[in-house]
């Protein structure tokens, strides 16, 4: 053990046997729970029947489960994961050196599936209790394609029928997502479609628009009420995805102990906050408990900053307004971001764990622009050879900034930021970057308060 | 050890301190060195100090060295491998209970990095040793992309410039590709091109051609003969690139001999024949020593069948006829492939040293079809999770196809195979497959023998 101290690899791939066995519940280590989710009807919690119409029967009992901490991970997921699984924790030396920064820069990085992301974490589980329940299909949506890349993935090994309505904007961008999606057997339709109620009232009302994960959301469960034996499944915001995604950050929490690595911050970006619940989990349970004093650091986009400029406030997650009212952070359910090309930051709130953590003031939150954003990713691939997704880049960024501070005072504290996937499938984005197009894209203040006059009176 | 030998973990990830610190030179096994490289202009051997005018010069000692059974990898190279390497050797589980075979099948994943294929091992050793002789710039050539794209990034990496001709008809399908080297400062012209004399010439006897490696070959060297402290980079075929690949060899044998694996067949695709020869190396070392009897398969596209169909003879490395003339298993240096999708399999020849073994009887050669290839890419990714590179996946048909030989026989038998890369870049080919419009593209008598007459008399 001394001497694994001592010699810390470039690369930490903890050994199968160091997989862990069982997810973190960081609720069941919160001082004081979420608001409930509410009926729009009637403004009282949603109740576990009403939950089990739209999302699988194990599922909703994670989504409620406050009480206990570590949750069995089921037998055929744990050998699903260990095709992927345990993702290294990479010291970023060349980066580091680049930077000219004393600080000592580690990332944990989930990109090495075909999905390209942690995305596929939750949607193993997913598939594998949607297949436990005899169900026959899931529909869901996706902005950047990885969540439904990974969950086309899932769907193809448990042999269950997956519909993904895309995003618009980012399906017209990323052919070849979609393209992988369909390799393994996913259909997926843009969004707004002309398939449903709500996706025809969408396009009517803002012709030409490019869609929003809210949107896609509306259509999924629209589409998924129709149907017998289907359920619809979430790649992001909801407590068990945090639950499912915590394996990241128990395994960062592993690998940390066995080289005796202590973390000073920790960064990471946020969209619905999977990755980031998951990255820190265990890290803010015991924070909580007044075991560390960790900077825990969630990144997002200027964009679309729903921490960083949204009310903490009840919302709808989606734009058709389908989905219970969840309490959170958000910019508004009618808020359609501007067309960025970090697709998996444009969801309009936040997950009510994360917002209630930051409301707390466990965690901190701070937004990037999208050209120093590109800016950090290409110096990243340069440097660490990994071409990152944009909206990984966004916590590369906000490491940066943290390094240059320590190069200003000599401070060498040791930062773990998520490194949550690849850019493989974002090349048109880079194009922009390479060829000098891209441009900042700047929310006026009167935008926002476009989305907030969206939120409902709820109180 | 003997735990380790009865707990091998589906993914075997070696320890940093388990990297090899020394490239296998297969040639100081050799019982009989393949032939020298001849000047086609006096038909003698060519020179060190010939080949010191196109290649760089410390690679050229490698090229020509015929004793040293190891070579020390540099230490940069080797802080770079460390980023990317070692590579895991996984076991195929779900590809063996999908086929319902008794075979145990492993694959050696060289796809985890930026460049998605192996290809990265001798871009950094060539950019390293470029920068050590004070090269300011390097030309070089790529069909699929994953070479040009790895030499981007390893140019990158030591701050070279890079000019890349790219097959035209692999950078009309794939211009994220094309954008992932320009992201790495590349800059990337198709091929064949107007910027050269012979680019010009093979536009004007073929017009509408899609281009070759063969032909991006001359133009790669064209342009470095017209520059000062530039040299030509070659990522395939030669003997040094066979040598700096040997360490996916060397780590799949010490993988094998922790966990007391021992492997019956080794299978790897072969376009130029990187990483067939890196893989076996080692393997085929020992079998020329009589040390085992492991049945090694070269996997070869029916449309570009140099080995299964081609003949043992001096040819030229390029179709512009620039380069020295190379005794190897060829269809001819004027052949040009219909575009089929694995664009790193459409060399006309066959690296001299994988053609000698050929000769001699050490290694066996197949062809496969295009469409059977998809199938079993596509088989692959619903089973192991990894969308292979079209190239990959000949070596993948071919392990299925002994996997259901040993169905039949119920013979237990361990098969290692070489998955090369992701076709993340290559979805444009599997739109063909899963639209049912792949076709298999047929070689006829007459265009072999077309082929045949561009070889060179040389007796």
């Amino acid at each position: 053990m001394a001497n694994e101290k001592n010699n810390i690899p470039i690369k930490i791939y903890l050994s199968e046997a160091e997989l862990p066995k069982q997810w973190y519940n960081v609720k069941a280590d919160m001082k004081e729970q979420h608001a409930p989710f509410l009926n729009p009807a009637t403004l009282k919690p949603v109740t576990f029947e009403e939950l089990c119409g739209i999302f699988i029967t194990e599922l909703v009992k994670q989504e409620l489960n406050e009480t206990d901490r570590y949750i069995d991970i089921p037998e055929e997921v744990l050998n699903f994961y260990k095709m992927v699984r345990p993702s290294p924790l990479v010291r970023a030396t060349f980066l580091e050196k680049a930077l000219g920064t004393p600080a000592k820069i580690y990332y944990k990085f989930e990109g090495n599936n075909t999905s390209g992301s942690h995305k596929l974490n939750s949607a193993i589980a997913q598939a594998y209790y949607a297949k436990e329940q005899g169900l026959t299909s899931i529909t869901t949506e996706t902005g950047a394609g990885q969540w439904g890349t990974a969950l086309a993935m899932a769907c193809s090994f448990f042999d269950i029928k997956l519909d993904v309505f895309m995003v618009k904007g980012s399906a017209m961008q990323k052919p070849d997502r979609v393209e992988v999606m369909k390799t393994y057997g996913a259909e997926v339709t843009p969004s707004p479609s002309m398939v449903t109620n709500v996706g025809r009232k969408i396009s009517e009302e803002k012709p030409g628009t490019t869609g929003s994960l809210g949107c896609a959301i509306s259509e999924a469960i629209e589409v998924c009420a129709t149907r017998d034996k289907c359920k619809y499944a979430l790649g992001s915001v909801l407590d068990y995805v945090l639950l499912h995604q915590s394996i990241i950050g128990l395994e960062v929490k592993t690998a940390c102990e066995k080289y005796g690595i202590k973390p000073d911050i920790i960064i990471g970006c946020a969209g619905g906050g999977s990755n980031l619940g998951g990255l820190i989990g265990p890290f803010v349970g015991e924070k909580i408990q007044g075991k560390n004093d960790i900077r825990i650091i969630a990144v997002e986009p200027a964009s679309c900053p729903s921490l960083t400029r949204g009310k903490y406030a009840y919302d709808f997650g989606d734009t058709g307004k389908i989905t219970p009212l969840l309490k959170m952070y958000t910019i508004g359910n009618g808020f359609i971001p501007s067309p960025i090309h970090a697709g998996g930051l444009r969801f309009h709130g936040m997950s009510p764990i994360i917002s209630k953590l930051y409301a707390d003031g466990y965690i901190e939150a701070t937004s990037v622009g999208q050209k120093e954003v590109f800016e950090a990713a290409s110096l990243f691939s340069r440097t660490e050879g990994i071409l990152p997704a944009p909206e990984s880049a966004h916590a590369i960024r906000a490491t940066i900034i943290e390094a240059e501070k320590c190069k200003e005072t000599g401070e060498e504290k040791t930062i773990i930021f998520g490194l949550t996937g690849t850019g493989h499938f974002d090349m048109s984005a880079y194009r922009m970057y390479n060829s000098g197009e891209m441009v900042d894209s700047i929310l006026t203040e009167e935008d926002l308060q476009k989305g907030f006059e969206t939120i409902p009176k709820v109180d």
